[in-house]
């Protein structure tokens, strides 16, 4: 199936209409319009990292838009290849997996899976700059206080999310056009916490 | 009651812990902790504004740590003046009250309440600049829902309310300190915007 196919695009609109269903219910630091951000970074960086390594390792198909797993691929014909190694990619996007385990995500990056590098850079980018910063608010509002600890229900808690998990994602880039745009947009998480730091300070009471 | 008397001390506990039990069921948007830095913003404008007129036109027990009526101070043994005047402030802060009939509030200020300028004051301080952009989303988090127009429950509302509203509080202020330090974060306001749309255009759909 070739991404330019009228099968792909078929395939393309039926996935986005699913991924639109399955997420609509959620808040907006995590709802459709995140996926297709994190989507259209996808194919940015797949298209500079084909320039930038024109042997053409990427498939350029795998990259759909979704986080739907292989039998919702499967339903609506997709070939099965895709459909697994999508899945396969889909399985190992998150930042807590390859915490606990960063061997497996290199190995499969190195081993026939090079789009999952793309995928990564592609969501982890959404959650730097100032739309990360944006999401990070608006998880702790909708959801957060399940979250809190202590029942500490503060903005502060998104602040230390900057330095618990926001501001490593751009060591951790894997592909070199990812890397430059994280350095961009880490640089703003630095800039907005100096603001927050330094307005935090002028509510402080003093009398 | 002089600000600086132990009965004042203890009205200033009582009334605290008051707003503290009032207000901890809200989002972080718009907790204990907001009151407390409007409060501190309040006292530091004061003090600027004091040293600016030195005719001592401000009152600052009537500066209370509070949202509170005249009643919750009452009961707590307040002098019948202050509860009445802190009521009478209370209830003019209110941005879209004031969007309604400025001239009320233009008129209070010029009669007997010129704290209410330091008031409002402090509190459009906390709308704007980094806090204001974090108080903005964990808004949208936690009750946008409730908000969006034909269910777009999204994170542009945000962003939308910065025009609406935030990046017009900079010409609404009334003391001199209150517009210095809205000018700094009124920029802050803007260049988030600038991120904000680069990343958008970033994240647009390109294939």
């Amino acid at each position: 199936m070739h991404v330019d196919s009228p099968e792909f695009e078929a395939l393309y609109d039926a996935m986005k209409a699913f991924v639109d269903t399955c997420m609509s219910g959620h808040d907006p630091s995590h709802n459709p319009a995140h996926v297709h951000r994190v989507v259209s970074l996808a194919n940015k960086i797949l298209v500079e990292e084909q320039a930038r390594r024109p042997e053409g390792q990427l498939d350029g198909a795998s990259l759909d838009p979704t986080t739907m797993v292989e039998h919702a691929l499967l339903q609506q014909n997709a070939p099965k290849g895709i459909a697994s190694k999508v899945q396969k990619i889909v399985s190992h996007v998150s930042y807590t997996t390859e915490c606990k385990d960063p061997a497996v995500v290199r190995q499969l990056i190195d081993t026939g899976y090079p789009e999952l590098a793309v995928v990564q850079d592609a969501d982890r980018l959404d959650a730097i700059g100032a739309i990360g910063i944006g999401r990070c608010f608006t998880f702790l509002g909708a959801v957060g206080k399940k979250y809190a600890v202590d029942g500490k229900w503060e903005m502060d808690n998104s602040i230390e999310h900057f330095s618990d998990k926001l501001e490593k994602l751009e060591g951790m880039m894997k592909t070199e056009t990812g890397r430059k745009m994280a350095r961009v947009r880490t640089e703003r998480l630095n800039i907005f916490r100096g603001w927050w730091e330094e307005e935090m300070n002028d509510a402080k009471l003093t009398f």
